[in-house]
């Protein structure tokens, strides 16, 4: 065996067994939900064959063509038994695509299919990049990506960081093929677009999150919402805003619905992000929200604070340093074990489904997170609202205190 | 033995020890370069006797009477056989300045000569700081250092942080003497300013990177070319860009020549700098071109991407995160060894002279890469231009792909 081949055969068995290393359930910190000990998808697990040219003729060195800087935020879909990622893969060369990834039990062993998606491009002119793909199982009978589309602000020919986002749409059935549909039409800029799974009023629901510039959203913002009658050409109108952003809070910067909602008998549970800003910039946490089955924009639990946050190095660190972001989970009916079975949550009124919350750290690595939609809906039930100012806050705790007192 | 002179050889000896660390070569990750195991310089390898009084008398409880904060950015150059860094050293006090520390072989080993380097100040008013040397070993005889200085901008009064950065020009014949030349005159400001070493139209020749302000290079950028007859009264003139910063790129914000290019039979090879922006600050990451012999200010080669950005905690974390930086390496005669030995790169034709290309993280301590000017020719030639696109991005993986596919 040559040289060449010996190290081709080091780098595919290192990688077979990154790919196949077993995830193990951590101990939950909070009794919410469950960490996993390994990220479940990073740049080292993108195929080699994406990378790699494994001609010894044209790549002697056995030298890396195309180097990949990370896998983050994923849309996720539980399809026919199968757990699916369409994650965000990002090149050395900043590009970001979607590619989807696959596992037999959502928590390790995701292998990428062949290739990446080939996303046709969409309206004139085609995106510079896109990310960050929302999926949706719509009632009509497809699954849609909704996704960020960004290009460069050519008002500003001299600023080469000008840009415009604005929410692609796309549709398939399997997320092989995909039909590209003409961008959301919006007066401001949009990220964070959402589509709700279920008509309403007959209509297509989008969450939206209109924004004034690129980063900043200027005096608009929060999670807005719009009703669309036609969705091969959707337009945003009478955008109202159901979650809005509010000083010294969690999402006093920004916020942006997650992945779409999961429908629950107690209503429609949340997931977003909150961003704040510090000395060393912006931080991006998770908080869930819950809306009325009967009124979806009006919410009716709001716990305070953030559901999860980055945690550890492993998580604070990368490439965008200290954001934790998702837009995607997986509820299915596989019931929730936990290791010391705890009968009094088997009861059959609870909603035990198990929910699989996929979140990114540091815009560098995939993660998952465990929960059941119970559990969840019992987070969002029982955490007081935010009181907005240190003194209702020091209530809230001095009555847990004195309830504990009594016990 | 009192506690004291128990400390002070326990200090002594403990130091030794980090200072004679042997650094061993890690795998490469993509066979473009290898990383070592150890950071070569930070703070605790500054000498002792620069920062503890070792006076029992007047230091009792033996504390450091001078901190240290970094150790970055550094100058290389192969002199006699001896490996040699001009490292940028900045202190508790926020000061930059320059050392020498010489390595017997380039990879560890690094001492810092008995005192800093006393560069003269040179045009008025002196500077208020120096930082980030580039050696060039120069035709004319003379190794020239170049290097930022940085000046409190007087046309502000009110702000502390308004300053003016120039390039200040300096010669040596041995790294210890140093004849401090005028700073190169320049209309804007200038940072990563570059001797090419040889004379280009019997002139002498620089990188520059004009900018409009401090930090912001404006409406500017990119790394430029200007000529210059004198030396000793250098002055910007038909400066023109020869590498521009591009929308969506890793260098869409900055970038900036890093040392001075390396001459090989297919071109001139050249490390820079990208810079881009994210939610928590600016991103640092390093990128290599070639440009002509017949025509230096000719790109010839421009791989995607980046070649090296900051990996794990240790390069991640430190007083700016997320900072990948160089502005040093050498080239030399000895032959590049890898542990399983590939014959097949030892061809004869191939240019397998060693190259060690010294980097920075987080501007907090400096570490060493290994490669050889073949391999990263081969990177230059074989690693494909951005396409600028995502979807550019995604044909030239799926190219690679269907490459592979018939292997």
């Amino acid at each position: 065996m040559t040289d060449f081949q010996q190290r081709k055969e080091q780098l595919l068995r290192e990688h077979e067994q990154l790919l196949n290393r077993q995830n193990n359930r951590l101990p939950s910190e909070n009794g919410i939900y469950f960490r996993y000990e390994h990220p479940i998808l990073t740049a080292r697990h993108i195929p080699l064959t994406w990378r790699y040219d494994f001609s010894e003729k044209s790549n002697p060195y056995l030298q890396e063509r195309i180097m990949m800087n990370a896998v983050m935020n994923s849309g996720a879909i539980l399809l026919d038994g199968r757990y699916l990622v369409v994650a965000r893969v990002e090149g050395a060369d900043r590009k970001s695509f979607f590619a989807v990834a696959e596992s037999p039990n959502g928590v390790d062993n995701f292998h990428f299919w062949d290739e990446p998606i080939t996303m046709p491009d969409g309206d004139n002119p085609p995106a510079t990049n896109v990310y960050d793909m929302r999926l949706t199982k719509h009632e009509d009978g497809w699954i849609y990506g909704v996704f960020c589309v960004e290009r460069h602000d050519d008002t500003q020919p001299f600023n080469t960081s000008a840009a415009v986002a604005a929410a692609g749409i796309a549709r398939t059935r399997d997320l092989k093929t995909w039909e590209r549909l003409p961008d959301l039409k919006s007066l401001c800029q949009q990220r964070n677009v959402v589509l709700h799974p279920e008509f309403v009023d007959g209509k297509y629901a989008f969450y939206t999150r209109p924004q004034d510039g690129f980063i900043e959203t200027g005096k608009g913002g929060g999670i807005g919402w719009t009703l669309v009658r036609d969705i091969t050409h959707a337009e945003v109108s009478n955008e109202r805003i159901i979650n809005a952003r509010y000083y010294h809070t969690i999402m006093e910067v920004k916020n942006g619905e997650g992945p779409a909602p999961i429908k629950t008998k107690d209503g429609w549970l949340h997931l977003a992000h909150g961003v704040r800003n510090t000395a060393d910039g912006l931080r991006y946490v998770l908080y869930l929200y819950m809306t009325s089955l009967e009124y979806p924009t009006e919410i009716i639990y709001e716990p305070a604070g953030y559901f999860l946050a980055p945690q550890g190095c492993e998580e604070y660190i990368g490439d965008v340093m200290n954001v934790a972001f998702s837009n995607g989970w997986i509820v299915d009916n596989s019931q929730f074990t936990i290791h010391n079975s705890q009968s009094a949550i088997h009861d059959s009124e609870r909603d035990t489904r198990r929910v699989l919350i996929y979140y990114a750290t540091a815009d560098t690595r995939m993660h998952v997170a465990e929960s059941t939609v119970d559990r969840l809906v019992d987070y969002c039930k029982n955490t007081k609202k935010d009181g907005l100012t240190t003194s209702a806050s020091v209530e809230t705790i001095k009555a847990l205190i004195n309830r504990n007192k009594g016990l």
